[in-house]
């Protein structure tokens, strides 16, 4: 919420130990620095300190260079750091099959400037979004995936991220499950979303699942995409009431709207460098 | 939420076929009764026809003789139906265990008139709740419950609850299983807390679960117990936004909120005779 | 969540009587009709009857003599009744300013089939939503409004929703006030959207007044436009949770998804024949 | 959420300047102090910087000693601070009438532990709650207040607060409005319970208006006593959803659920220091 034009963000964890917090802050301010925010979490139970801590550099220095240099002192602290310039707009793909709610919703949402970031193109397996993507000024790259060719169409996906130096894969209710090979060989982070409130109804068909089983809420969780599917670290979860009066349609038209919440929500959170991931779990500094 | 001295509500369900609600309503009217409420469900799918009809029958007819004949009426469109006077107060135990959060609070409800019942007794296989039930003015029954013992004590438990003439059991967090001899012995409704989004979390510990998933929203499910432990009709679920910050314990206490909102939902509900079983899912007329 | 063909929808209210669920039912099933949905509720305080029944005619009859008849048969039983069928798509327009979200979520849901209307013009006092109105195919019109030309545009107003036989108007986050005697003239619904949780924060920029109030919630809230600002009939509301981290910026950002969300669901419910309006209250039938 | 014996909370608020959360983190690490939060806001559009920062103090300083010190620290920083320490229990009042739900609950949760305070006194300007609190083990302070006896019942209340050095009085659906010389005069902080989201039906009879309004959502709010009546700093909200079939006793009772969870979360947040007030607003720092 700050209007700064640059800062600096960091995310920090590791072992916990006295004084961090004042070492941190005590670092920045030396330096000339001014802390915007600076929030900490310590996990009692396994004794990790975690922290977003964000930062307007003194005007005299290379926002570059104070990036490695707080990275390095994170460094001798004993804490991972992941450290980002709010001057920086990530580069992000799509990825879409045949529902279009959530990519209207994300395309809409970042021209109306709530996501500071690029998004570079649109894949899918599909070509039923293709004029949609092209009426709004987005590169549309169709990329069909079957049993058979799955693997060279990973590759063709990797390349394209590649090339277009991506950033960030959003799976905006894209219907092909991606490899653990593709996952490690892209090495940047995938946000997923699944159309229930995870762990329950993973898996295929979660809206009928849910019907049979009468409950009496339906969910969405967005998560990172991890080679275990349905099980990487949650981001964010809603739900919506559900009666018995709702249909397996019904059930969907509902949770599309969830889904595009859920979704929208944890890509902002993402872009602004609020959530970190530690196991199989996150920290969201909301 | 009508204040008439009783009326009779029936639940039915069978094959759907033209004219019900006409039928119903008419035979009512034709009899001198009043319709107060009257709700329908068609389940498309399955073609079930399901209704809650609520009216005053005349001054001049027997409300036992009414409800007879409406049982008749029903069987002959091929329906099955229940019927109850809203002038009979239920006959209710409480199981208890330890922990007293949902105890006090569906006894305060019940003092404050929210529940039409009678808790006619309060059972327990630990002593805990023995001095707070007196100061009710509550019968206590301990009845311990070891491996070795179980059978035994379900037997002491099935004999008390026909001795007091008990119409519900409710499981205020009791800590033991129920086994499937006793539900079908004991041949009446049993409401469960459950302390999760069912399905997520079934079992034991659901909270330590959730914590160690990082789930973002935590959950509460009432249900009838039923010989599949978890898994019987939902009646009412509920959900709590959670953060990394909330440990363990938070979850508890997070939680015990949720347990005791939706375990007395479920019981308004059920004594309203609002909720309709069939299958492994509910009707809930609200 | 009837898939017929087309079934006939009344909407009922009158002074309460005896047999008045027995009467249309009977009435409906003697002609034929097969009743798909029945929905009543009584106002105790003031016996009131109100009725939502939905039903599939006679193959033999024809819908439009039937909602005829039903009418006629209402007015018999002294209820105020409006009869439409299923198989009407109501024809709308858009009034929309420079803010789209709503505009774009409006004509997107309805794109996605989940408005049964006519979107048949999109009418704005400004030109900024012209091009993607036309994008998506949508005629637009502007009619800009000022102080001085505000009867004149007004009245071109008028002349525009008779001409395309508009039965429904939808203020998109239309920011201008329509007068009492547009209201009068159009003869046709109106809903708007405003901005905060009615009564609270009435008038101009709700956003800033919360903020300034320190509300923990921010609200949305349709209803249809009355000639009394901000003061007729609700149909649905809604809130969000908001801390003082949210500038006036983000509360106007996370306040634009409640009204997304808000107006939609008024829209759904008012073309489906859910909502009926009785002095300044609204019985929403969902 | 730390489990240690002993830490100090402070919070702080006051002009902002580069460099605050540098230089209270160092202060604190230089004393041999573990922070254990810190959590910071900026109003940036007034230039006010506040934080909440609790941290356990150098096993070998006294921690009053090191309270005082603090608060000197903070002047030189031109800050307001208070600091508490997490050893100390607050001792507090509950005035109520005759409604039992907030009072019930409120000793419920302290008897569960929820609550890190001693429950001193209840205050009441009827009888009946007289047995329930003696129940409970409480004193029961009857002051009965007319129109003539207001001053003097007041000036009773001042007098038994002081005499049981009360630190915190909670207004658990007590029906009497205290004067402003009565607030200024106890000089401790009174938390109250309205039954409305304010500023939505302000004054008398919340449920009545709201039922007469037709909204589709209820609400409560916790706010701070001030001398405007319903105008005092909101600390929590809450809604929850009604329709029109719910009559006002309907209302009131939904109701009455959204203000025990509302009053105690305020409560438990103004415990754990968590609440800072400025001007007519709070920061609560969750």
């Amino acid at each position: 919420m700050s209007h700064s034009p640059v800062s600096l963000v960091a995310l920090l964890h590791g072992p916990d130990q006295p004084g961090l917090v004042a070492k941190t802050a005590g670092w920045i301010f030396a330096r000339g620095g001014n802390i915007l925010h600076a929030d900490q979490h310590r996990d009692l139970e396994e004794s990790i300190f975690f922290q977003r801590i964000e930062w307007e550099p003194s005007a005299a220095a290379s926002p570059v260079a104070e990036m490695d240099a707080f990275r390095e002192f994170a460094g001798v602290l004993g804490m991972n750091a992941t450290v980002a310039s709010t001057g920086h707009r990530a580069r992000v793909a799509l990825f879409v099959s045949k529902a279009d709610h959530c990519f209207h919703d994300l395309v809409l949402r970042w021209k109306a400037r709530e996501f500071p970031c690029e998004i570079v193109a649109i894949l899918s397996n599909h070509t039923e979004l293709a004029e949609a993507a092209r009426g709004y000024g987005l590169d549309f790259h169709h990329i069909p995936v079957t049993a058979d060719t799955k693997a060279a169409a990973e590759a063709r996906q990797l390349e394209l991220l590649r090339a277009l130096r991506v950033e960030l894969v959003v799976l905006a209710r894209y219907m092909q499950v991606l490899s653990a090979d593709f996952l490690a060989a892209s090495g940047i982070p995938v946000i997923n979303i699944h159309h229930s409130f995870l762990p329950a109804f993973a898996g295929g068909k979660p809206y009928h699942q849910a019907h049979r089983r009468g409950v009496k809420l339906i969910g969405a969780t967005a998560h990172y995409a991890t080679r275990d599917l349905d099980e990487g670290p949650i981001i964010q979860q809603d739900v919506a009431r559900v009666t018995h009066r709702h249909s397996v349609d019904d059930l969907v038209r509902r949770g599309s709207d969830l889904e595009k919440m859920v979704l929208a929500q944890a890509v902002r959170w993402h872009l602004a460098h609020r959530v970190l991931v530690y196991g199989n779990k996150t920290v969201v500094f909301d």
